[in-house]
């Protein structure tokens, strides 16, 4: 069978995630790997198994045996190198967000839509296997139409001061996840969104003129009311639940336990708390997401997950920052309006 | 040991429930019950053992030997025969809301404390078991500071247009409890209220100017935020958990199922829904407010839920209102600085 | 509506249950009480609503108003007051065991029989909520054919020495419970027995030649195989739970925790103990199981649990101490054969 | 970091999934597989990076760079291939069971220990996470005294009359784990067995003297009770459950679901139903083995299941048919002293 050769772009973390993944994958082969730094991949299965191991991203864009190249260098890099992938003719899966900024991401999106390659942003969470089985379910028409829908995500906790510089702030660093999560679930655009943000964890947030604790409430153009609560530290492991309520029932996908020990003594009863890591958790999404992609380019099928999806998400981080920054309702009309 | 004298104004169904309940009290004793009606208690246990049924409530409020007063007559009677309770020197019992008036409120209140009678409010979600373990929890410091306080409360189903009509609103007839509620877990005053409400369920509400949907968000004086979701149909049945998630950790009560039954076939696990039926699912709770009323009468201890808990429920139910017919958000010190 | 009218024998803790249970209820009336000893009843709602409390039994089986006797005295008593109800022609509820000898079980039913007054015995966890909910499941055909049926019951502690002494020894005073379930639920007769039992908890069971632990392996006439495992020491509370297997699936009761409260911090997360009293876990089935008896005396329905089901679980209960002693499986024939 | 090199005899199912986690450990090499037939390697990963792909074993044995050999062929041929690999100075890993007769894995075994080399039994198991914490949590004195051992342990569909044919029965074939997992999770030897065993899920299983329903009770040397149950077909997926009941405590692990969807409608709640495939369930625990098998090797560390284990559980599955047969219980001292 044939597969798609890639090329990454960006050996950090989530690149070594990518990379151990497509060397596993029947469907993509990995082909080569860049980064700025390569040190960090001596004596790795990836070193082992990859032909180009370079410094330099113009050697994956100028391979001809390269379909499709992974983008998971820093936030800042992704709109030049989606611009340059995309005249290059590869397809592209970038990890999330596209950029920092509206516009540039508005831009990169129209080269990358005139070259006419695939896109996928990095929205892991809609493969996580629980989550997939509550939007099936909803498409099935279980719940009827959805009236509420809810998220429930907290980190394990807060990220070091370093990242928490850099990131563009928790709505677009953390929360742009569940946006894209709402969105999927409603099966519909957002019309207004409203934010009660706090500093409760840790200081260091306001600091970066940044908030650590949310609760985020929209309202769909089907009349659904979603509601989206945050917390860059819940001790008792990674918090990731969905709901979604609707006049013929309601479904909803609980955290993934450690184990599913359970240990009752004079004391009380004991079970495992929620996974810890987000590797731990979304370890099989990782997979899943990759060869979803694969499927579209060889099948000529639709994408799971699209820039316009990681476009719109964006646009929910920026009016959700708005509406905490003026403690008021941003309508997405006037943010689509607005000279961002 | 002594027991508290009780007469009840009104015997529908939730004057019956309570009558029922003192009749099994150690702590209570049902000297007489009045109703403009009465024949619905013919063959009834409280017929046959209460001493005084009457169609005039002064015959209550007259009697030398009776301590305290149940309030269970329609809303729009409550003020009036709470200032005549207070000022005959009853101690009052409530069913809520307590009007469907600020003002009247207020001024009900005040004749209560200048008499100096104790009057407690009927939020008797307060003496679930679960949520008062919640609430222990929470006391005891087992989460740390308080960040987010969930309350998911949904009605089982519709009530009838009749009802719709005078019901004063979704806000103040249904999310009443749960605004009561988020206010005890918090134990914390309420700053703002945000409303995103709307009519999913049926256009009966929209008739009568009311809603059958809305998540609302709170602000806490401690910094906390709050968030209450509704609707007034849930299939499955009367939905009713609340979380609270702090720093330290994150405590919360699910429903309780009809049975715990768990069968498993080739199409899956089915569990019994959880109940549906109010009475059902609060009943142990309908017994404990009263006997927790009749202990602060007995051992002039602080009683669990005042007056000022009906009247800052009353106020947010208010404010929710105004949130959501300006869609904007509303805070507590204009609503009360304006002359309601 | 016609109530049946009731005296009690034997005013402890079982017998003051039953009688605050018929106080309650639509369908019992209780007219008088008796006991040995009385003063216990001092000051309780029982003293007060009961006309005849006496020392003398014999006041209950001449009381011509007397449709229905409650024998809850001393298991020694029991037949003796059994054949005495059945000549007076009073219909009767009797706890279980009936006697701690089958030939005297025998031969107290024989005379109920011959009188044709209704015999129910007390097996009031066919009444409780969740094995209720699993028997008409399994008899709407939802698991098809039974293959294994388990029943695990472990008490929350060990009675004190006293107790022991005079109880029979736990097959007959604990297990006769799980021997009457595991045939209501197989609703099938027990072909063979093997018992496997030890002494772990406390060697006081030793010394009155009992056992507190054992794991009981039944053989139904059905095909089905059967497992009980009990236990006198539960320190995390009183574990009552039940499992069907059939070759359409399974169905199951877990136990019913104090509250549904959850709390998860860094140690874990925390569930409340299954609820600790047998008042606490049955005391709705408790009351079902008198409604059940007064409604097949009026409506002339069958029992729920007949005399029959009291003799064969005595019958197991005397199989099972058999096969312990001996080490050995043993039939019911050699049992019902043999000269007891 | 030095690797294990190793050769897999036997390239079936089995074979094949060890293959792939080896290509995938950081702990192990694939160097050569062999087996009678290589036609279904053809495309896979391991036909690109395996070495030596031989139908030859001897070319595995006789390869000093090869340290230790995985047996994953038919049962038959396991005594044999174990005997060479073990003077060829191969460390071995052996799928269970050992082989049908007891004398030779008596035999082989005692090869084994004469050479010196480490052999691991295939009890993957005790490697599942869930299986893994409740033993830790044993050994950590949390339930203290172990007093009952449950296992539920029912496969989700009986096997093709060609697989029972040559099975061995399912106490060899499928409860040996369950023997094994006792043990384990008991810390003590097994005294003596009970079986009651039926012919409920498909005639064929009698065809061929077999059973495919039973319970099976065990007396161990430190007086805990066991009790394993099994069922060929449970249609609801693949049932792994265990208990262990001690004077302290309780400790148990649930099922694993195919997701934590949670549906409620008019109808009810459903759940997804545990994982179906042996492969889904235990995916992890096969890795893990194959990876402590390799510390094992690479550190001198203790094996995490030895021969003795192996032999142990095929003694109590020889045991299980012998009590079956005979309807009694069975001693190990018995068979231990019989000349098998």
């Amino acid at each position: 069978m044939k597969k798609v050769n890639v090329g990454i772009i960006g050996a950090g973390r989530i690149g070594q995630l990518h990379a151990n993944n497509i060397l596993n994958s029947d469907l993509l082969c990995l082909k080569a790997i860049s980064d700025i730094k390569l040190d960090h991949l001596s004596g790795t299965s990836i070193k082992k198994n990859v032909e180009v191991i370079t410094n330099n991203p113009e050697d994956i864009f100028a391979d001809a045996n390269i379909d499709a190249v992974f983008i998971c260098s820093s936030t800042d890099t992704h709109a030049d190198f989606i611009k340059k992938a995309a005249l290059a003719g590869k397809h592209i899966f970038c990890e999330k967000p596209v950029s920092f900024n509206l516009n540039d991401t508005k831009a990169a999106l129209k080269v990358v839509e005139k070259s006419g390659v695939l896109f996928q942003a990095g929205f892991n969470r809609r493969f996580d296997k629980n989550f997939r089985k509550v939007y099936e379910t909803i498409q099935a028409g279980e719940i009827g139409e959805p009236h509420i829908i809810m998220v429930s995500s907290r980190d394990p906790g807060a990220p070091p001061e370093e990242y928490i510089k850099t990131s563009g702030g928790m709505f677009i660093d953390m929360t742009i996840h569940d946006f894209d999560m709402v969105r999927f679930l409603a099966n519909s655009d957002v019309v207004d969104i409203s934010v009660k943000a706090a500093n409760l964890v840790d200081p260091i947030f306001e600091k970066f003129d940044d908030v650590d604790t949310a609760v985020i409430t929209l309202t769909f153009g089907n009349g659904a009311i979603g509601v989206i609560d945050n917390s860059r530290e819940a001790v008792y492991g990674y918090d990731q639940r969905i709901e979604v309520f609707g006049n013929k029932g309601v479904v909803s996908a609980e955290n993934e336990r450690q184990t599913n020990m359970q240990l009752s003594t004079v004391e009380g009863t004991y079970l495992d708390n929620p996974k810890y890591f987000f590797l731990d958790r979304y370890n099989d999404a990782y997979v899943d997401e990759i060869n979803e992609f694969a499927k579209s380019i060889l099948n000529n099928s639709p994408l799971p997950c699209t820039g316009e999806d990681g476009y719109q998400a964006e646009l929910l981080a920026y009016a959700a920052r708005l509406s905490w920054k003026e403690n008021r309702t941003v309508t997405m009309n006037e943010i689509e309006l607005i000279n961002i």
